[in-house]
């Protein structure tokens, strides 16, 4: 499947749709299987010791799985989450961007869910796990 | 079950732990059976159009389980959320605030389980729906 | 809203369309609010001890929330199950059947979602809970 | 991590621990990265159509993430399910065994995250997706 848009055009997309969190996730890699982003660390979403707060890591797997959305459907703004299942498993590394790995593994007419892997910049054992669907709206041409 | 902190200990509570975060959460009431907290509205956690973000409500029902869970335990710093599932079900009245409604399914040794739902403060309809593990570290006492 | 099925009715359409598992579930109550259905504890679905398996609690919730879906839709036997987040918390007593409670958060136009809590017969602890999301198809006249 | 359990073992401690589903599933394959076990197609647990039903789907992601626990940690017959996300993303195909792709994502103290996939037997497009917590007993030695 030929994604639809490109990093730089997600990126413009992102900051659009979303100005908000303008500057708080990158994307660092896109392609069919799978795609990379990061979570800026910064004091805004820490907890107390430095670490990423839940919340934080929350937004970024869903970011990540929006995005994984719109790269294959193209931009959709009236996607919406329906669900999101997350388990916490480890502490995240003080001062470190947590990054995120998101794989799409369903495409369906009306709803997508992608798997997400969370972990701290340079650490293979994983601080986080979701999975998240988004409802898609009814398209024209689907 | 006696709860074992009041509504400002625990507020003062979560002003020490989380000052990040102080002012964004209130707590409305708390008994054995039911916790209700608020998301106060503004800016910060807004989508386009007003909306309460998904990452927002799913922090008020982070804290909500949080508080539900130390009000049976005490002050616990190092409890921490190990899973949450969250369905998105209705979009949340623009510039209101988001209640919780937090019930305690279970209190264990070592994990509790929370439900919570969240509504647009003046309706009945549930915008979401929350399922919380909070692991609770091990007491001399217990 | 009006139920589109009596019990009888609803009791016969699941033979119907699961006669593999004709005879292990009842229906003991069904209006708008709540919908109470039961596991009949025998052989077939015990774990060693006596007591009711996981994927036992697991088809109960499921049922349930089929049930009360269909209740309020109509029969539509290509409605499936796409999610089922569940937290198994207490064992269930051995030898009893298993109650569930189920209230429906949300029929949408294409989905509904189902909060499901199980008992042990005779105890107000409860030994599960579910939250499921059931696809509904496309109707002509919705 | 070295693995406590032969295949053997592991298949001769299901069939004692679980006898009423003996026969059920077999295990393909083991190792510290990955188990592949497989639910034989069979008619107790299909649905209309040939079709393997969604509870034999959660049967086979719930007894894959035991044996991929039990490979790491030994015989514990105490450890439970405490948590199943589970997502039905296709229908299986018809008389075909399901196959499941078990990776254990965290080994704690007092629980296991696991990661499972589901196939149809000769499909790469996965027909569900899980993510189990086991609570790991209280070792003497651990």
């Amino acid at each position: 499947m030929t994604l639809k848009l490109t990093i730089p055009e997600m990126a413009a997309y992102l900051d659009e749709v979303f100005p908000q969190v303008a500057g708080m996730f990158g994307i660092d890699a896109m392609d069919e299987d799978l795609l990379v982003m990061r979570l800026h660390a910064n004091e805004s979403h820490l907890r107390p010791g430095g670490t990423v707060s839940g919340p934080a890591m929350f937004s970024l797997a869903d970011v990540a799985a929006y995005v994984a959305t719109m790269a294959r459907i193209g931009r959709e703004a009236l996607t919406v989450t329906t669900h999101c299942s997350i388990d916490f498993m480890r502490k995240p590394e003080a001062e470190r961007d947590v990054i995120a790995h998101a794989r799409v593994l369903k495409i369906g007419r009306s709803l997508s869910v992608t798997d997400v892997l969370l972990f701290s910049e340079g650490s293979n054992a994983p601080v986080a796990h979701a999975s998240l669907t988004y409802a898609i709206p009814p398209r024209k041409s689907a």
